[in-house]
């Protein structure tokens, strides 16, 4: 194979709103590797099979003198995210040739790695597809397994100050973050209440067993609150903005907010204000800002041998949206924050 | 003394926006009562002595068919609220003539009550006045109290996340509960920054200890925030809207919210909506809404036991405005409404 093209997912310029791809991102083939004698320097070369789209990038393409949680991406480098890679030559004695890499990667076909210990062996005995590794097995199931335990788990529900109904009330149900909530509370033997955006994604998300779903752009969401769920104990947020602004008015006293998400918010200059806050107070919610990778170490390892083999049981179920070719992957990530993939959005940059 | 008049203050109409005194609220002396031979059936009559003018009030002052965690107050009724009264005569055993009585009574100056056990016997060996046990050592002090206890000592902040600050900003630092947050803030060793809407109550807040303590109304809350406490550890609210959007924006990684009220919002149809709440998990911030009685069984005794000697002592410092007579009661509620008050508001509805 020799020297071969490195086609690159470029940050090319900052989005007003929305992603613009070919303008706010780049593909480019401009770059060239050997794949046979590219200097390792005691790393490895990895052949990039699968990268993850996800909400949460849209925060990255920002401009760099905004200071958040999460660096920016850099204007005219590779955008990069979670991903499974395949090893293809190995200098570092932590990995080798043919092992599978889950971990973050530059959106390219190609890239030489140094840092093993930022990379998780994938030895994939429960026979998943790697996609799975980076959607439900991956950063966004972690995001909500790990959240849901620290801070909706039943037992603590119980301690709460009154008489707590027993309703969950999940936001954009059918993504990899959602479903998982759902199935999750589910389990732990709570009515879902599930709200997505296409009607599809609402048979999905019964299809799992929410109690109520329900087409957010069809059907009002305060009306199904009042109806189904008037006393709410916990609500997921992905969405933020009027979503939040319902869930906070149908609160039941005592109830959590688990704020994972607010992709409403994403995509513009002049987000929505949120004018009922005074209920935060009158219902004594409370409400929790998670970060993934805050409750990482308390929750890993439990994950990985506690809730991945239930997906591959096939008692945790997920959907996938699988876009072909690291060139579509501008197009993939205006979809996740339009709302128009269905199901956990992968690029397949390439197959093994 | 026999048949006297006993003045009641009327809640006449729901207020649109502010109240206003002699239409919301009407002082009426239609009413007497026969001091020696009135029926107690088992209970006791006391001679209301002072009456708490607090901000929730407003939230009692409303239309009948909305619910939220505290009933509306009966048009035609007197208002109530906390307050302290002498017992005058007693057919209760648990209760005995020239007792002091901490509980919640109606806006009247004198009152036939049955229920012993919703009053504290004040004993008073402190020698403190008695106004006090309806301020700094009464509710206000206990809302302090409780939810600076249960939400932000110190030893949770040390778990929390990451690096965190050590700034505390308080709203409403000369108010009765801001001002006892402000001391106990201070006492666990921490910076306050502290805001207050004159000149007057900046120079008290400062007086008790706050660090940095500005007038809300003349300087912007988002340039102090900026330089005093871009990291801010702790925000204590007690006024939501635009105060609480900027101690979002500088809210600092894992910083928690104590929502203790939201006055900004209460006079108002159209509140304010808060546009920054994806700060919320950027930040990972924790925000408690908390309503004193929830805390009261965990933490009562404590507060009596612990924290009331530290006010006799003069440990705690605390300011109040009397108002004497309650026919200016109705007057008093719109100042504490409109910040017009100084200092804890009090109603002298009689001496002793």
């Amino acid at each position: 194979m020799a020297t071969v093209t490195n086609g690159r997912l470029l940050f090319n310029e900052v989005p007003e709103g929305y992603p613009v791809p070919g303008k706010t991102t780049v593909y480019d083939e401009s770059s060239k590797i050997d794949l046979e004698n590219v200097a390792l320097h005691g790393g490895f070369l990895v052949k990039v099979l699968v990268l993850s789209i996800d909400p949460y990038l849209r925060g990255r393409m920002r401009h760099a003198e905004i200071s958040t949680y999460i660096a920016p991406f850099t204007v005219g480098e590779p955008l990069a995210n979670f991903g499974v890679g395949v090893v293809i030559r190995s200098e570092s004695p932590a990995v080798k040739s043919g092992d599978h890499l889950y971990g973050i990667y530059p959106f390219v076909q190609y890239t030489v790695q140094n840092n093993a210990q930022a990379f998780r062996v994938i030895d994939n005995k429960l026979n998943l597809p790697l996609s799975a590794y980076i959607g439900v097995c991956g950063m966004p199931g972690e995001t909500a397994y790990y959240a849901w335990k620290e801070y909706a788990s039943p037992n603590d529900i119980a301690d709460r100050l009154s008489t707590q109904g027993d309703v969950v009330f999940v936001s954009t149900a059918a993504g990899p973050v959602g479903a998982t909530v759902v199935q999750l509370a589910k389990a732990d033997g709570l009515k879902v209440i599930a709200s997505a955006g296409s009607d599809d994604k609402v048979a999905f998300a019964t299809s799992i067993g929410a109690d109520v779903a329900f087409n957010y752009k069809t059907v009002s969401t305060r009306k199904i609150l009042e109806k189904e769920g008037p006393s709410t104990c916990t609500y997921w947020d992905n969405v933020g903005g009027e979503t939040l602004e319902a869930a906070i008015e149908y609160a039941g006293k005592g109830a959590r907010f688990i704020e994972c998400g607010m992709i409403s918010a994403y995509n513009t200059k002049t987000p929505y204000g949120v004018a009922n806050l005074i209920n935060i107070i009158a219902q004594e919610i409370h409400i929790y800002g998670s970060v993934v990778s805050s409750l990482r170490n308390k929750y890993v390892e439990e994950f990985y041998s506690q809730f991945v083999p239930r997906v591959a049981s096939g008692d945790i179920k997920y959907k996938e949206h699988l876009v072909r070719g690291l060139e579509n992957a501008g197009e993939a990530i205006l979809d996740v924050q339009s709302g128009k993939n269905f199901g956990k959005c992968v690029v397949v940059v390439a197959e093994e």
